[in-house]
């Protein structure tokens, strides 16, 4: 029996693969923008991090909990850890994941949930 | 067989619950500035976001990627999510936690982690 004191604690890890790296920053920013419209998340507070010689962190606190975003431009890879204290569904977070990285061509992605009981 | 050209991604989340809720910002920052310290972590940038009516959130940007604290002090509940680019075990991650909650009495701990093959 799920423990009552627990607050719902939606929890989906991202890490997608891009066919082509895109190592301005605006690119990064403009997918978190996105992400948060569509998510219909709330930032409460923001900040970001360049990395040298490359990699930016975005961190967002959310009236919702946290959008974490990191970058290897090297690698074309990004990490995208999303906690919500109200429900999406994972289904929801990839097909938003998908069209908002569709003109990056995305060359693979895979999604973790994490669930306390 | 690991893809190369993922790095290294520590991803651990914890679920702490306290015998005794503390509602005070203070504590918390003192048991992010113990963690961070223990875990030999290393803060680029900071933010921080009190709730209201109550619960806290921090967020840290870290040269090895994030650590982040939400609170739930009417639960006595605290969630942890630490993400870094170099090798820290769960065992260690655990045993810093109990040894930094201690004077706390902490209920129950549980702890998952994350892994991108």
């Amino acid at each position: 029996m799920k423990d009552q004191s627990i607050p719902i604690i939606n929890h989906y890890i991202a890490m997608i693969k891009l066919e082509i790296a895109d190592k301005s920053s605006g690119f990064i920013e403009e997918i978190a923008q996105d992400l948060i419209a569509d998510l219909d998340l709330r930032v409460v507070k923001r900040i970001s991090h360049t990395f040298h010689p490359k990699g930016m962190t975005l961190a967002y606190i959310l009236s919702e909990s946290h959008l974490l975003i990191h970058t290897w431009p090297e690698s074309g890879l990004i990490h995208i850890d999303l906690v919500t204290c109200s429900y999406r569904s994972k289904k929801k977070f990839e097909s938003s994941l998908k069209a908002i990285f569709s003109e990056k061509k995305i060359k693979s992605i895979e999604i973790k949930s994490v669930n306390f009981d």
